[in-house]
């Protein structure tokens, strides 16, 4: 038995992932747990990474048509009473506010001012919005109205995880409604798409569209949709969520129109998200045993310089050096955008800040000491090798790769994704070959199943006996007839089955 | 007396400058309020200017080396108990959160799951980030802590007020901490003057910049400073405040640091925030009898385009007229951004369309029929003018001309607000003198008054009589030595006198 590596974080991805994931965040210094139960604060190099998420999606959803507006944070109870499919769903785990006033009674504070209704603070905003857009929807000139808002959401969280599962998380919701079930379908899959390449070229995470069964829909919706990726245990994430939520809404909050031909209709509504939950997608798709590893695309910092003085007059020497070859990489543009370049001049050790910068993930990290200046070089570590050590480049070599490094690593990152996706995505043709497959419950060898299901809801109680869910019913359908994996009855359409988060 | 112009807001400042202001968020379209009392909706035009003063402010925030940071929207009732000076002047009027389950009773919903120590919704969150602060801080090498986070705050309001005083509203808050009271007041004043120049070279806002009196400083803070902004109706609007909290949090909330010499000391504090009231100021600022009035630096749609279309085929030449003007126009760069530049084809009547426009104060309207494709043309409104006609103008020299169009319409608005100040700000010598002016209520007519002060609190008393505040104390002070507006005492120190939002 080979003697165990040394890694950055401990434990390791095998030894215990859900801690692993934790230590990596603590590595990384991306977020901690705060004194307010459930709540997380997001630190500088999480937030910069939720930045960047925000700034790419924001400009795709404004190119498909929608405004951004914001709605209030607070919902009248009589609002979620209004949709009972809705209220089923949401109205349990939520804050709700009471009073809206503290007294000082004996040096304690305490609550008074007692509201007349109680308000919830918005688990997700359908209901506020549907009420702005009977207001707002007079006539089908009114059609169709795209909005977007980016905001903090509250649910009440029993079992909370950091970025995965919150009390309070940050999200954009798009909330559109239609003039016929037609287009409002269309804008569902559209925002779909729109989240699945996301997802695939910035966060590099292949992800698995297709529908949620009905019992996994959106309190209130026909038809949800979803994105789901796997996890480097092997587990999935629900990463998006599109629903077509038909005229349930409309119905509940009187959504409607004047038609053309002078008739009035309910709108056909549709709603959309993503949260700070896709940066737990991004640190269990890439990171590794020493830390993090961001993507490119998202990386607050794309490319760090650490300086590596000894003598006196090193730090001049070194600035004058960097000084013109950071300006030079900042005036290259990559994905649009130029390019992200810090130098780190904190007075501590050079080997404690190269690894703090492995372990945050920084896709490039260069090493320039006396000796690199003196030879026009410094040493690279791209943060997707094998080896982390710097590798001797001349500095014109390194700014003109500079974009196609980066490049590289972002596709690195997806193609090591995408071939563990393909590779722990398997068949299954019987029952107990299924049973084994979910009984191995391991992080390295746990896996996705692809088999058919009848859709029957009496097969579901032998998933919740296995932990298993059914992810999604995928877009890419063999429409073969076969087997129901669970009952043995016909069944033409193929499902994911998965343990997940 | 000569007939009253038509105007496109109705009533004019003159009349009701308070009903105007509100017509004038109606006719652009900006926000409204909401069912949820004293909340309101940001709708695409408000809120896309809230985004372009983000994005301004972010990038400054950054170059002055904050990082963004998110925190938790709850704040335990224990956390605003530790100081008791913020205790008095914020836990009053506020959302606190009681419960955290919802449960339906006979169709309603009830509020279940005390909590065991209420929440309130943050007003504002020093106790909060304070507390982050002292576990993140152990030595001087953690310093200065220099963050600043993006979110929506709390507080009830009894009389709540579009922009200017909402329950909810949206801000930055940076929270910063130093080894000593010389750095943490040099950031206190480096982020006011951070707000000076974004609102005078951004907003177009004029301020006066000062030091607030101690009854006006913020609950807990050693001092406050501030930016404060004239109205067109001669009152002032408090701007931004920025402010020096010297040891009080810290030792509130035990943020001590190890000093270089291996001694124990509590950190220095600060703390400073705009929030969405600027866009009230901004409308307040420049917008005029015909709407709004958008600072071309600020204007989510800084050219639009509105095709005359009165034939068949007329639509397709306007495109095609349109299309590579467009471009030309989108490869230009205004402030450092590309020109934003709109056509709007929604199939309404061209002078509707402008009317439109011109009510959401688009800085640049332009017109193009088929004479005007003809003959290379286009008909130019720009929203500074006296006279709002459109004026032709060849395609080649608008497109060579369009951002120093843009850059003469950002610096009128300038220097009409800055003229106004000037013109409405005067001395007085005598209180018989004060109490006149004041007398003159009149949104024509009404004064920002530049005199001396004792800063004896038994004047205040005066002022809440004629419901006259202190605005600041300028920094920039004649000196010399005089007598108390209020008192008659001997006093050195000038002040800026008004009636205020």
């Amino acid at each position: 038995m080979s003697k165990a590596k040394k890694t950055a974080v401990t434990p390791t991805r095998e030894e215990n992932f859900p801690e692993w994931y934790q230590q990596v965040i603590k590595a990384a210094d991306m977020a901690e747990n705060s004194p307010v139960r459930g709540c997380m604060v997001i630190k500088p190099w999480g937030y910069g990474i939720w930045e960047a998420i925000h700034r790419d999606l924001d400009r795709r959803i404004k190119e498909t048509g929608h405004e951004n507006c914001y709605f209030p944070l607070f919902i009248p109870l009589s609002f979620l009473e209004k949709e009972a499919a809705h209220v089923e769903g949401f109205a349990k785990e939520m804050a709700v506010v009471t009073h809206h006033r503290l007294v000082a009674e004996d040096g304690k504070l305490v609550p008074s001012g007692k509201l007349e209704e109680p308000l919830v603070v918005r688990p997700t905003s359908e209901t506020i919005i549907g009420d702005a857009f009977s207001r707002w929807i007079q006539s089908y000139r009114d059609l169709p109205m795209l909005v977007n808002q980016w905001a903090n959401v509250v649910r009440w969280e029993m079992r909370p995880r950091i970025f995965l599962r919150t009390a309070e998380f940050l999200w954009q919701e798009g909330h559109t409604a239609h003039a016929n079930a037609e287009e409002a379908m269309e804008e569902t899959l559209r925002m779909l798409e729109v989240y699945r390449t996301m997802s695939e070229e910035v966060l590099a995470m292949p992800v698995i569209v297709g529908e949620k069964p009905a019992h996994e829909r959106f309190p209130g919706a026909d038809k949800t949709y979803s994105i789901e990726a796997m996890m480097q245990d092997g587990k999935a994430l629900q990463a998006g969520t599109s629903h077509f939520l038909g005229q349930h809404f409309s119905k509940a909050q009187n959504i409607r129109f004047q038609t053309a031909q002078g008739g009035e209709e309910f709108c056909y509504t549709t709603s959309w998200g993503v949260s700070t939950r896709l940066i737990g997608g991004v640190i269990m798709s890439h990171a590794d045993d020493n830390g993090l590893r961001v993507p490119p695309r998202i990386a607050p910092k794309q490319i760090v310089f650490v300086p590596i003085t000894r003598a006196e007059g090193d730090e001049q020497l070194i600035n004058d050096y960097l000084a013109p070859l950071v300006k030079e990489l900042q005036a290259q543009r990559y994905a649009g955008e130029p390019i992200s370049v810090h130098v780190d001049r904190r007075p501590l050790a050079p080997p404690d800040k190269r690894w703090e910068w492995i372990k945050k993930g920084a896709p490039i990290i260069c090493e320039v000491g006396p000796r690199d200046v003196a030879g026009g070089n410094l040493a690279m570590i791209r943060r997707d090798a094998e080896e982390l050590k710097g590798k001797i480049i001349s500095r014109e070599e390194f700014v003109a790769g500079a974009v196609a490094t980066l490049e590289g690593i972002q596709n690195t990152l997806f193609e090591q994704a995408s071939a563990a996706l393909k590779a722990r995505t398997i068949r299954a043709e019987t029952l107990d070959e299924f049973v084994a497959i979910f009984a191995d419950d391991d992080t390295a060898s746990r896996k996705f199943v692809r088999a058919k299901w009848s859709g029957d809801a009496a097969t579901l109680a032998k998933l919740d006996e296995l932990k298993v869910t059914i992810r999604n019913i995928p877009f890419d359908q063999d429409g073969a007839m076969g087997k129901c994996i669970l009952s043995g009855q016909p069944a033409d359409q193929e499902v994911i089955f998965a343990k997940s988060y």
